[in-house]
Order: structure tokens, then C-alpha cells, then sequence
């Protein structure tokens, strides 16, 4: 029986979007107007449909740095899927005071790795989804609409039962490879062509000096903001991650990295 | 005189914007200030910016499998809109329970082909529209101010004259060329290059093979979903037509088709 | 003290965004969230994020081209900053019956500039924005909390000091080289490549012939809309101004031409 400090939180009437299916297309338009059509008092935000297609890993990091912007209460719906139709299920958790909507690849792990006690369920198309249910488009005909119904009020412990496992994408955390060197993922890479790792500033550990490197790209330097150097440098970006930069240039195509690469930080180099 | 199953619905606060202005340049964020200001309880909806330039029939599509989503008394005003400034009129249409707004150049075609009586008029820019009138934003000036007015509650019937033809839009659906062979038309491409057919599932008649082919590509195979295979496949998309696909890449590229062109479908092949 | 005229207006709920930043990433989707956390009732308006990045004259021309369609008492929020985390405040004022916030970097020039008694604060940061104040993303940190704010009610007067300069931008307006000859500013570019200039129609003077140079591309054509020519030709533009286009093709990569180059407008040539 979940503590009071777990009860699932009153909805706040926000659903967010998260998706890889561009703008272009007319399929965002059908999610907005799925949940409007279910809870016409919904407000509904787009965080990005920019994802690039198919990557769950992007998601999750845009998700995990985008949800605590929103109210308490709020419902956010995230479809990268490149499983649907097959076997996967689709989720929805209550975690950090909001639900999650999301089909179960690892978009939500970043989300439940860091919740206390959160509850994951399997969400029942058969009583949330529409009909007919299509093969290729369960963010029309499952998520959308759970996440309207849900937002709209509809208790969250009836949207499908408990599960205890879930997908997990590879560990977002630093690893000790000895004492000065220190490995992490490339988090994200931004339109820019930032490359996002996962070292945080305390990982430098106060080192007189420091060497962070993605593929053939390095840097010593780390700077306040971008106004100083053309060279490559480490920037501390917005969501709190050590970034290597170049100004006005995509370090991401000088570095050849893409999300999921290795980072390396070697300190008092 | 219209029954009571044709009367104009009531209008259910929300307006939809389609176009194909994009969401580079400030035009569809004016669009959005002109409908607030003239309708402030306005709930505005991007069904998609991303039209190919001028390109009306895909405009079409896309209205077509968006708008029974939105709830019915919805407001859809679509602006592609070659025509611009020249003598084509401006369109407000009752049909299916909902309102329509575009320039008569074939837009509602495939709405209003498929409405049992609807009722289409002549929008009246000396009532509706900004003033002055410019001779390149309609959209603008014209078809987003109507949307709102009708949106706010202004009467149908006060849009301006009822009109009895419109332009139409080349045929949606098959033709039997034998009984083994049909021609339709290419529908739309969407941004990852998938062909959606003017077929249907039922059109393979229960055939114990196929060919679907647009122009150089055609596939035999039939698939559930996206997982299985790297070659050409037949996917029932998710607008309920056979679309022509391969996985992560165009397959409208390695066709040379666009939007209108003929698909072929050889039964028993 | 000023005159009841000139009292900030009472705010209208809406809060419009304009920035550079995209929607690829999810920094949109944060600055929609910051805005809805501290201002639930918030209406919220994208104007564009597709300014070209560090494009600040390019935000200003969709700035003072869209705000006038807001209802007054609309908060307009901008954000293109290539100064971030430098010594340039971030500025709101109160102008032609809006408010607008950026940070000062000459975002603001063109409607201050148009205005009778603008007045312009610096925004306290300790005191509206959010808590640890990043470095790199002051749209989340400052610009929006401080928009949302504003649009909840909080007083105009209590955002921060009055500032009496700010940063202004090259004029816009036409100059007079001999009576003959006249130089004015490339103010747009816009997506289709269409050249939009600083001269209006009035400053044909009611000449007999003209040519419009930028570049290497002239036109002496002047034409109501885009139908009749395949040349380069001279639009009046649904902004104002007097735009050099080529039908379906980019005028200015022809001309070699981006905002802030000379146009060229020669009278009876």
C-alpha cells in the first residue's frame, strides 16, 4: 500500500507531447486533436517532436530535463517507438509528483532510475485505447488517449495492471576506469552539434587541470559561456552536463560522436 | 431547406490551422494573434505548418485524416494557397459536423466529395477580414479572421452566399483497369518517404498474391508492421490505406514518385 | 510620472515566444513549462523559433511585425541572445500598449523606437528569475519566468530600474542619396528566399519607372501577386514593404543577400 508521500498526484489538466514524428506531417495534429476530443479542457504542450527518428535515448534525455518545468500533476506523453505493433508494452508510471505515458523501450528509465518509489503500469488498450486499433500509429490510438483520460481525472491505479520490470537503456552515470580517468556516455547532441556528457562539475573533483575527449575532438578549457574561444571548449550547459562546443560550429561532426558514444575525462593531465 | 440532422453544429471553442507557410518566418504566429484578438477563448490547434509549398492535394490529405479527430463544432481553416490574390474565392463549409475554411482551389475536395449535403459558402471579406485587404496574405487577412468570427459564434448562415461548385481535386479512389488490375492515385509522401497508396486493405479482394508497384519500386509482400524486413513492403498505414515503405529509408525516392502519380495493383500475380 | 495614456496596460493572459532556438531540441518545451508552473491561466503563442541562430535584426523585423496582432496587454517574450551569460541586461517594457521582454542587445530597438514614451526596465534576476541561475539558458532562467510574472498580474513598475538607453539596432528606414537615388536596408529574408527591403510603396513617389537592385538581381516590375512572372519581380509584401522575388525560387541566394545589405531603389531609370 503506497504512503500517503506516494499517492499518485491530483492532474494538473497539462498533457506534454514528446515524439520523434516531426512537424511536417499531419500526425502531431492527431495526437492534439485525440486528447482534445477526450478532455477538451486539456492544455497541451509540445516539448519537441524533433527526436531524431527512432532514437529512444534522445527522448529520454529531453524528457528527463523537461518534466520537472511543468506543474506537479501533469501527464506527459513520449512516443519514440520503433517497436510498435510488435510485442512491447505500453506504460504508464507515476514518479517525482507526475505520470508518464511512454511504450516500454527505455524512454521512461531515466525517469524511474531516480524515482523513490515509482509505480509502473501496463496501460489496458482494450478500455483506453481507441478502436480499431492500428498497427503502426499506438500514439493515436493508445498513448494520446490514456494520457487525455488520464489527465481528465480518470485514477491512475485503473489504467492497467502493476508491472515490476521495465526496459533499461544503458547507465547514464560516470564509471572509474582508475583514479585520473573517468568514463561517461554522450548524453544527447543538441541542433547545434554540442555533444552533451554525462560528467557533471563535480566530477573535475577540483583537478589543476583536465582533458574531456568524444571521438578525435578534445578540450582543456572549461569556460563560463561561449562568448570567448573558436577553439573547442567545455561549456556547462543548461541541464547541469559538462558539454564540449564550438562556437558556431557542430563539435558533433569534428568529434564523429553520436548519443551513446563514450566520453573520457582524464584529470590533472 | 436544411433537416435538423444538416443544422450547422455548435461551435466547440477550437480552431485548427493547416498550411504550408512553415514555422521558419513569423506568418503563423501572426495567424495565431489574429484569431485570439478577435476570439479570445479561442483554443487554437497546428494540425501541420509543413505542406510542401503549394502543394494543395497533400494539404487535402492531411485535412482529411485529421479533422474527424478534433471535437465536432471544430473551426478547421487550411491555407495553401497558390491562387493567392488572384480570383479565386474564399470557402466556409458545413459538412460532417464540422466548419471548413480554405481557398477554392480543391483543399475541401476530398471533405466535401464524402458529405451527404453540405452546405458551402462564399466568405464575405468586406465583413470578416482585416482591413486593408493585402493582396499576399489571405491567410492573414481573411481565412483566420472568418475562422474565429464563426469560431466565437458569428452564425454560419451570415459567412456570405451560398455557393453550388467548387474546384475539385483529381479522383481518391481506384479504377478497375481489368479485373486483375487497378490504377489510384499516389495520395501523399510523408517525411519519411512512405507512399500512401489510394488502396485499401479490401481492394486485394483476397487475391492469393499481389503486385503493388509506383513507378520504379513495387513490393509483393503485405506486413504487419515495420519490424520485419529491409526489402520493399506493403504496410497498412495508419490513415487506413496499403502505403508502399522500407524500413529507414525512402522509399519515394527509389520510386521518383510524388503526390498524384499512379500506383498500379496486379491481383494473382 | 506618467500620463493615464500612457499606463501599463492591464494584462491580457497571453504570453508570446520568439527565439532562435529551434524545435529540435527541447528547449522550447521547457520555456512553455517555466511559463505554465508559475502562470497556470497563461495562454502561450509561439511567434517563430526559427530565427536564424544570433539573428537579432531578423527577430526584431518578425517582432514588430507580429505583436500588433496580439490583444493588447499581451506579454511578448524574445529570446535570441548570442550575448548570454555577458554583461547585457535583460530588459522589459511596456510599448504601444504591449509588453515586451529580451535581453538588450537591440531586439527591442524597432519598437521602441516607433514608440511616444516607451518605458524600459532591467529585470531584477533575484528577484523574478529561477534559482540556481544558469550561464548559458537565460530564456528559462530569466525571460520567461519574468514574462510569466508579468502576464500573472505582478506589476509592470516592480520588474526592476527604469533604464533610459538601450542597445538600438542599424535604422530601417530609407535614405536619400540625391533626389534620384535611395538606400535602404535588407530587413528580411525570408524562408522561400523572397528579399524583403525597407522601402515601402509610398517611396516610389509616383516615379514613371524605378529599378530595385540588392546584389547582383534588379527588377523594374512591379506586379500585385505572384502569378503572372517567372522574372524577378517587385512585390508589395503583406508587411509593408516593397520585397524583390523570384515565383518559386530564392531570390536572395541569386543575389547573394542577407539582412542588413544595401537595396538599391533609382527613380525614372
Amino acid at each position: 500500500m503506497p504512503s500517503a508521500a506516494n499517492l499518485p498526484p491530483a492532474p494538473s489538466g497539462c498533457v506534454t507531447l514528446l515524439t520523434d514524428f516531426g512537424l511536417e506531417d499531419h500526425y502531431v495534429g492527431v495526437l492534439r486533436g485525440v486528447v482534445t476530443r477526450i478532455f477538451p479542457g486539456a492544455r497541451i504542450f509540445d516539448i519537441t517532436h524533433g527526436v531524431r527518428p527512432y532514437n529512444v535515448a534522445q527522448a529520454a534525455f529531453y524528457l528527463r530535463h523537461s518534466y520537472p518545468y511543468y506543474p506537479e500533476g501533469t501527464v506527459h506523453v513520449s512516443v519514440v517507438d520503433p517497436g510498435v505493433g510488435g510485442a512491447r508494452r505500453p506504460l504508464v508510471a507515476s514518479a517525482h509528483g507526475h505520470y508518464f505515458i511512454a511504450p516500454d523501450n527505455g524512454l521512461l528509465s531515466r525517469i524511474l532510475s531516480r524515482a523513490d518509489e515509482p509505480e509502473v503500469r501496463e496501460i489496458d488498450p482494450d478500455r483506453w485505447g481507441l478502436k480499431p486499433l492500428s498497427s503502426t500509429f499506438h500514439g493515436r490510438d493508445i498513448f494520446a488517449p490514456a494520457g487525455a483520460w488520464l489527465a481528465s481525472g480518470k485514477p491512475f491505479a485503473e489504467m492497467g495492471p502493476i508491472v515490476d520490470e521495465w526496459v533499461r537503456l544503458w547507465p547514464a552515470e560516470p564509471r572509474e576506469v582508475n583514479e585520473s580517468l573517468f568514463h561517461a556516455p554522450v548524453l544527447n547532441i543538441d541542433r547545434f552539434g554540442n555533444i552533451v556528457t554525462g560528467f557533471r562539475p563535480n566530477d573535475l573533483r577540483g583537478a589543476s587541470s583536465f582533458r574531456l575527449r568524444v571521438g578525435s575532438l578534445d578540450s582543456t578549457q572549461l569556460r563560463e559561456t561561449f562568448e570567448v574561444s573558436a577553439d573547442p571548449i567545455v561549456l556547462l550547459g543548461s541541464s547541469g552536463y559538462l558539454e564540449l562546443c564550438i562556437r558556431k560550429a557542430s563539435a558533433a561532426d569534428k568529434a564523429g560522436a553520436k548519443i551513446g558514444d563514450r566520453a573520457e575525462l582524464a584529470l590533472d593531465v
